[in-house]
């Protein structure tokens, strides 16, 4: 099959794959808006998961094809290898819920999902998470026999794509080895790491249908850098310092889409409200473990809710008027402070919020067992340096990004901008 | 306001605008996607009639404001007319109703909407049209005081929005004249005409979206050589002889588009299932004639609906389980018959439907009263030729599509396959 | 080697290529810019016949891998037929002259180039083509044994390229055959054909560069289409029925690029131009039979005579400041009569040319011998239909570019205009 | 008159602008590329400055109008302000020598040009610059009566375009006041300074020809989010603080270019060579200071004597076979030493050169007089801080580039490949 895709023209996706996504978990994505609220601020931007995790499998193989091609790995195994690390990538948002992060607040509790316990290394709470839906879902819904029936002949199993994606072992290990070389940090590397296939496309993807330019970057001479690199025992992804510059425009790429787009104003706003309806009227919308109610827990279900709530915050979101935004500023903006503001606003009897959005940008950057996720390789040499070493804008933009916002009641917008601009007069002249 | 799309860059809007675009009425088009089920062939295009509409508003602007420079209108007039034509084109599309044209079929009757008598003379049948409910929701809905109160100063009233769109002419005929010429037929061949901002907009939008070529022309040379051109006191649209050939190329893309996007056989498909729901489970979903009703009468309400209904052909398109494409053909593909085929399918016990897709691609052909919608100009003698007179393309393409498809039950798809290539066989052979 | 470029992203070079591109003969190219005068209307259109050849072997490549990954062609004869279409295709453009197909009115004889007698059989008249040119340089120049000692060991000679480039038979044919089909004709359906390799890069490039959009159409939708098709023990290029409408909008995206840019009246203007100049001053341009001394006839050369030329032509062009266009016009152009207007600026004193630009769009039309370049193929039936008789677009545009334009002298341009003017009021008024 | 573009579409050109385009000097442009041996690198990067100053005054304009939109400018003035810009931006480039600046260090003395003495205040140096010969084209040669034919009514004299394009102030200033404001900081600031119009064109232009993405940023955005920004009596040119991170994003575009583009190993490898060239065959090829001879110092003239010339570096540069690249590093890549590098080089007797490419890139930053060219504005409280201040990233690379090159005789890079791999292995264990 062949599926046509605005950013990477045409995906040629195989039999089994067919299977997986003609599978109503699959499909439950297309109604799973990738930026949440972000079509609020960017009205071109309704793309959903479901083209998103087709785009990312399309780039996990522009990447192990690369690779590969580098590698002595004989044909067989590079179908196994190359067909474990799309499915990976294709399934490794199945998980997510509906409209927002926000919503991942109200799920249940990670033990009703009844998860095995090979796991629980990987677990990051009580609460379950979308990683744990995804896991949920692939091992243990009508999906499972569908990749089970289809990847067997494969020698992948359902064990094996939440390995690669969720970075924990199972008991009967899938088998990524060759020629005594252990291939799992590479493959995972592709599905899950510092330029994984997910960020790969999701840059790009979510830059094209917002109409931002920031999420481009030079995906073709990176994908033609990249190399297998041997330590150990084992492969790791390695990218060749001619394209160390075209990794840091990579990271500076997020760096800027996480500051105009995933935490713009309007996003944060309201997922804010979302937050609030969701504590002020718990159990009216709820995330279901079981994986057949899970199905129709989506976009969907969520703004039908959200129109017969009698909740004001809900009102909000579902006609759209949210508060407005009265300031926003980062460290570098002089003369702002969140508390002063706060307080003049509760003293002046001005309804009301503050956001502070603030991101680790690489969840790779401390990473612990597994070693990183990313070299940069010297040809001449096959010297190997850790990304985080090599590159000195890694380690200032991993962890950097911090906006502050106050929104307040729409009817006390004017007011409100009186009064501030009253106080940061006061302080520019003090 | 600025607003961000990913077509046209930055979109300019009025105070004005704003008021009408932050209504319930234009939010609803936020879940009206753009081209029904078209996401379901093309994962892409997800877009919606919210973004489509600001577009197409900021095309209207482009082609007035080329269309302006060559001419005597004083500013204040220009700012008016502009105003006018902008306000019609963002509200263009308020009507539509859920997911498909299919769902026009279920629309109450023309006369349940009690729209005013000088629309009489644009209806189309006794069934109301996506065009009545706009008049519906511009002339007699909460969105019309908003209208009145932001566009009263600039002496544009609902009607006169409601006048561009449609053609009728409302009793107090709004004045678009200046110096003795009315400018009413250029500023609706705008509106609404063979080179409207609409199509201008959606054909690279569609195209945009789903990832395919054809939609793209030259709009950059079409709109820097648009004219005004005078004729018996009236103002039409007139196209530089120079810029013929791109619009040429702009009939044909709109031609590729239909057959290769609009005309999919996975739109077509779930396009007939809906029909048959609508003809099966009548009343489950209704299309309200009172505005209030309307506003949520969008995408997420017939999703929503679809999943809980019984109907057979509801549970195919809420789990996307269509049926399957046997056949597709024109007449140039020699050999197929659908009389033929369809006789073997009933005589072999094959569930099964077909459609036939055929469209009229230019309304405006034929067109009675008011004159042509565009001219070509000749620069040198300043000569007027209706540009279905020049464009020996125009007549060829504007009625000729048609597509045949045959559609089986998934389950029979194999056989059917089977029995369509031995009665195909012998059609070769014979 | 890897090379960046703008349309294709990065193309891969292999060690055997990269010695012919290193080769002073490829290198020539750099200075000979595709569209000959092409920039003077299209300031951005300087690229390269350089750019383009590198440019339409990647395109190759596709087509090749696409069709070759349907067929049963194991791994080393793929590898060998797809270098030879590689090397063909980077070739094919060698032997063109300065700026333009005018400077192919001053070429030597075709006798003087002594080709072996076996391409007689393609030989168009008596004086030598770029065509001619190109064989020479492949077969006899200090290129052919940097290309016998690169391709030996894969089976390929010069003459093996020449071949396919040419369609004529060397002595010991180069055999393209395997498992008893011989694929000669698909291969060099892919070198030069309706659908060849060179179209469909410098279409979609020429657009690219001149900023016209008509050059654009759907490259992957038609690469993913392609299929080999075989009768009667040989190979040939088929196209699924499926992307007929892309081929369509291919041919379509041809004809508007022969009326937009490759006829645009200043390109017209300075190839007549060049072509008066050769005819007043023979011999201080010429173009050498000898390979060493063509290595430098080449655009830098050309301009740099031009400048020293004493020729009122060629100062025009070198200063470009050519004859001002008067009137252009197509049969559709009701009223404009050429000898009426010719006749009248003779009888004015007017000092003007007019140029008939008419082409014949597919050389491949009436072919003879081999049989069509291209065929529909219905993947249902396995039917092969010649693409001309399927496809009704084809015939109405294979040879319809006709275009007319008079060009006066500048100084004289106002009166010249008012005379036509009249003419032509004259002419509406009858 | 309008001229087709690939970045911006159509460009619109006044008719004295066309007067100025038509002018020799101006054509001449058509064969100086804008990246000189750049093609040499990236085979489709052969766009020349001619198409880059016609995008360039584009762009002034786009930003004028955005900023005389938020000013009290009547509409005159606007035209007039608008006309000077654009006519300094169209010319600033009209005196660049050909292929690339190492041509400069052949440029003759300052002195010969004999430019008014107000022009000292800038001058760099006693040997004549680009801008100097820009000065001199518009002041003293055949293109100064014409602009002063078609600009005297508009109140623009040719010392007023070298005024905005130097910095220098003529003795009669051109009066760009209007209501008490000098608006001459800000016009200067669009025609050269932090984000000048020349900077706004070449980084997309660039990055369009070389198919390389670092030189994308969001103009759109940038655009619409500049504003004038009155003190002590001057308008300045300032950006919203909303598109502080667009600029950011603009600056490192701008580091990520020099790195990938203006410092390709290729193009210094040539530049080098010609510099050899000068130095060893001086007189050779010469840079007149006459205008009339400067017409004819373009590519062309270079290219043609090169070919003739018996210097061993000039043949190099005509059969396009440049040194080797030995190495290239920065200083973060641990082990690379140039001075043992180049000694065991020496040793080993090796033909080599190293070059050194460091770049200040701004010449902004510590600019003395005339204060900033770019604030960043808060809209609340109309507080200004210089973009210096305002952005870390500013800082940072504003002064960062810094990469060394190492390149050997191509019949020794083996050899000297196995040096290097010993030493660097040493360096390694060590």
């Amino acid at each position: 099959m062949r599926i046509r895709d605005p950013i990477h023209g045409t995906i040629d996706v195989s039999g089994e794959e067919k299977a997986v996504i003609d599978s109503r978990y699959y499909q439950r994505l297309r109604h799973v808006r990738q930026l949440g609220f972000g079509d609020l601020a960017f009205p071109g931007a309704t793309h959903t998961r479901h083209a998103h995790s087709l785009g990312a499998m399309h780039v996990a193989s522009r990447v192990f094809q690369a690779v590969a091609a580098r590698s002595h790995l004989p044909e067989d195994v590079r179908a196994r290898f190359s067909a474990a690390v799309r499915l990976a990538v294709l399934c490794h948002d199945l998980g997510h819920m509906p409209l927002s992060h926000a919503s991942e607040r109200i799920a249940p509790s990670r033990a009703s999902l009844r998860l095995p316990a090979w796991l629980d290394a990987v677990a990051e709470g009580e609460q379950a998470t979308h990683e744990d839906f995804t896991a949920k879902l692939l091992l243990d819904s009508s999906l499972t026999p569908i990749i089970e029936e289809h990847y067997d002949s494969l020698g992948i199993t359902p064990a094996a794509a939440v390995a690669l994606i969720s970075g924990a072992k199972p008991p009967r290990a899938p088998n990524f080895s060759h020629a005594g070389v252990d291939w799992t940090p590479l493959l995972r590397a592709i599905v899950s790491g510092e330029l994984d296939a997910d960020r790969m496309d999701y840059l790009v993807r979510d830059s094209f249908y917002t109409g931002v330019n920031y999420g481009r970057y030079d995906m073709d001479w990176i994908v033609s850098n990249l190399n297998p690199a041997m330590k150990d025992g084992r492969a790791y992804l390695a990218l060749s310092r001619a394209a160390a510059f075209a990794f840091e425009d990579f990271l500076l790429s997020r760096y800027h889409m996480f500051i105009s787009v995933y935490y713009h104003h309007t996003s944060v706003n309201f997922d804010y409200m979302l937050r609030r309806y969701y504590e002020e009227s718990p159990g009216e919308f709820e995330i279901p473990s079981d994986p057949e109610a899970f199905l129709f827990c989506d976009d969907v279900a969520l703004w039908y809710t959200l129109r017969r709530s009698k909740n004001p915050w809900a009102q909000r979101i579902a006609s759209r008027q949210g508060f407005k935004l009265l300031a926003q500023f980062t460290e570098r903006d002089v003369g702002y402070d969140l508390d002063v503001l706060r307080s003049a606003l509760v003293t002046g009897g001005f309804e009301h919020f503050a956001v502070e959005s603030r991101g680790v940008l690489s969840k790779y950057f401390a990473e612990g067992s597994g070693g990183p996720s990313l070299f940069i390789i010297d040809a001449s040499t096959g010297r190997l340096t850790e990304v985080a070493r090599y590159t000195p804008l890694y380690q200032r933009y991993s962890g950097a990004v911090r906006l502050s916002r106050l929104y307040v009641r729409p009817d006390q917008i004017e007011d409100a901008r009186n009064l501030m601009a009253r106080l940061l007069g006061q302080a520019v002249q003090s």
